[in-house]
């Protein structure tokens, strides 16, 4: 940063009030970290816009001074991408959390980025309409789209990228820009919305989103099925996903896990590896759906399967679900969190998580095995002793292992937590030669470097 | 270009055979134009490539001499993509046609780009799967990831961009790299898949491709449903489409396209109005479904409602949708077509379809509207008189004021076939600042301007 935190806050107070700039430390340190296991940082100072004018504003001095930028929804993410590294600015959305419009006839809203997805969900209702992307926490939908989140209805809605038809970007100059439009299909020039869906603030500060949404469905059934081994619980969800099942959720929890489960959210569910399943559809289809699906799970000897008939138990279940890093954290007081976040081809799942689960006893961790089976996608859930420097080592080899194993296998680094700070170092290793033609994207359109530096890549020296 | 056509023949006998290099004047004359209304414009000389390294080869010297490249699949977009305004080389992909591997159990499949759609299906049958993007023409799969093709299935299925696993690309440097993997999502870095698909050749030749294929659905059920106004069939089309009901295909073809089918396909369907409807799913929930999709067609009164029942006539429906651009241009002989690609908000559509019709009558212009309504896409597909200036002229001024409608409802100039030659005037209009950014991107990747220049974007002059 080429300017003091002092002549920055004197250029802010032109166009913010006082108590939109903040240098206390409360607020600082609130801003210094998320919810992982990644050392925080504090920022040189916190603003909070309320409009996308003022945005620009922040960002056209940022530009000026080489002011690194920091966007910050809820700081719930879980690779270090709102940790200020390199310092500067962070521009928390809070104040702008307004939902701005909702179209009901083209299923689509227009939210401001500080909006929740539980904000937005119980707005929605009464129009008998949901957004579908629920990831762990009750993250802000611009901090959702900045990761590429998903959650447990992605098997059959998609992942963020899938529900974002426009954004209005405030890019690294100032310049507001649109990078998409209401219609439901588009090939008019490059696909800028899933450019900037997922690039985690790098290229520019999410300031509006129009996201699509859906009608809630007829029927919905949701059920637990336990199994005594983890092999034939995935193997069954791979037997599903194959069978051509129409399934709307499938989440795999292992025993751990469950313990953890009933005692943070005071539920009874029996202490087995469990998948948690739903189905959305026509009473009558899902009948047969049901069938289909009891016939495969017994197949791979199912030990027990629970439904879940009324909403308030549904609900419970995916409450629960939803609350496990929570959990976890709460049953560890003292530990930090580190969860790996790989994907691989479906064909793969059955002997990666075979493979993730014996090297976490290997490397003696404490944690457990989930995930958004369906996508491939599973998390190893780890509390580690930050103070054991031996354990620390021993989680981020097994993190590296995983990773690697999971590229070795067709798939990624990172399913949905994003690259941020954790994942940078596999970049090279999962994109080769086409990291740089993202850092020359990176470069064309912040070429100051301004926009969360030392996330996804690191950061350019300015010569 | 900098160079003569006979040196960079010499250099391209270096790794080419003879037969693999044409300057032949009927070749020439293939590569000079699409299926579409634009003046054709030859290139140099076309090469024919087997191999990656081979196409990697090709760019190599392109970059070194400043050669425009234009990639070509089997010629059939409709905006001019594939015309060498600038001449230069043509890079034809027929020579790269193999079907590389079907992994059944990923539901995911590797091609090379000069396969065809229906090749990919005909191979696919025997595993019960399908590739759900079918365009009018039997397209190459390159050609279609590169305008981001859709076709009658998208409302259920998605469009190429939600096919796309991973893309094998040579860049305008030669460098050969891929842009995504093998798992169903990921969050690692920026969205280079989607940055490819649709950006029409203008950042990189597509030289394999990875894409999901689907399961054949258990029960599948077609229909026609006959309307007495278009108003009416649109209308009823916004309802099913709110009802939540879960649609596979929603065609709208009007009175004259449904004469134009009758002669060219020889079928016998009702000439009024119709919508081709197909549902997919299991028989019992199908049976739910068709129930319910019929109570709403009769409350918009459909005069008329056809099931088809067997597999035959399902085929014979769809084909006939396939082959309707053709069953105009064979009822028009000496004309030309023009068709209007734009898409707006569902909410939107019976008032845009409603004023496309009324201006098509006022312009005097011979055509008829139909499109895939399902997702808001409409096409006026009109026969030029390409020797008639009047007539040319009121054609042009009517795409562009349907286009105009079009993006003040919201919507896109463009759903899928491209902007390529023909769209490029209206982005700036359509894209306000956002094309800035798209402009600095091609740059960025293509800073000698080589690919597929005059393609979305005006050639910068090189300086």
């Amino acid at each position: 940063m080429d300017v003091s935190a002092h002549s920055l806050i004197e250029e802010l107070k032109e166009f913010l009030r006082s108590d939109q700039i903040s240098t206390n430390e409360t607020i600082l340190e609130r801003h210094s970290k998320d919810e992982s296991y990644h050392r925080n940082s504090f920022p040189d100072l916190v603003v909070f816009p309320e409009t996308t004018q003022e945005v620009s504003g922040i960002v056209q001095i940022a530009d000026r001074t080489e002011t690194p930028i920091i966007p910050f929804g809820l700081g719930t993410s879980l690779e270090g991408h709102v940790i200020p590294y390199d310092k500067g600015m962070t521009i928390d959305f809070s104040m702008m959390d307004q939902i701005l419009e909702i179209k009901e006839n083209d299923f689509l809203v227009k939210v401001q980025p500080g909006v929740t997805r539980s904000q937005l969900n119980k707005a929605l209702k009464k129009y008998g309409l949901f957004f579908s992307v629920d990831p762990g926490a009750d993250a802000t939908l611009g901090g959702m789209a900045s990761t590429n989140a998903s959650g447990t209805t992605s098997v059959k809605y998609g992942v963020m990228k899938d529900q974002v038809h426009d954004l209005q970007i405030v890019h690294p100059d100032g310049e507001v820009i649109h990078t998409g439009n209401s219609a439901r299909k588009s090939s008019s020039g490059y696909d800028l919305n899933r450019l900037y869906v997922g690039s985690e603030g790098t290229l520019g500060c999410i300031t509006e989103l129009t996201l699509r949404v859906y009608g809630i469905p007829e029927h919905i059934m949701a059920a637990r099925a336990t199994f005594s081994s983890l092999n034939d619980a995935v193997n069954a969800v791979v037997a599903i996903l194959q069978s051509g099942l129409s399934i709307a959720r499938v989440e795999l929890v292992d025993e751990d896990s469950i313990r953890q489960v009933n005692r943070f959210s005071e539920t009874n569910f029996s202490e087995k590896t469990s998948l948690f399943l739903e189905f959305h559809g026509n009473e009558a289809g899902l009948k047969s759906d049901l069938s289909f699906m009891e016939d495969i799970v017994k197949d791979y000897n199912c030990e027990d399967l629970q439904y879940e008939h009324d909403h308030a138990s549904r609900n419970k279940l995916w409450e629960a679900r939803h609350n496990l890093a929570y959990a976890y954290v709460h049953g560890f007081p003292g530990r930090k969190l580190m969860v790996t976040d790989v994907c691989v081809p479906i064909s793969q799942l059955g002997s990666a998580i075979s493979y993730g689960r014996e090297l976490m006893e290997k490397c003696r961790l404490t944690g457990g095995i989930l995930g958004h089976v369906g996508d491939g996608n599973y998390h190893a859930l780890l509390m580690i002793d930050m103070q054991d420097k031996d354990e620390v080592k021993r989680a981020e080899d097994f993190n590296e292992w995983i990773v690697k194993d999971a590229l070795q296998r067709g798939g990624t680094s990172t399913g949905e937590h994003g690259v941020g700070f954790g994942k940078m170092k596999y970049q090279e290793q999962e994109h080769g030669a086409a990291l740089e033609v993202m850092k020359k994207i990176k470069s064309s359109l912040d070429p100051k470097g301004i926009m969360n530096p030392n996330k996804i890549f690191q950061r350019k020296v300015s010569t």
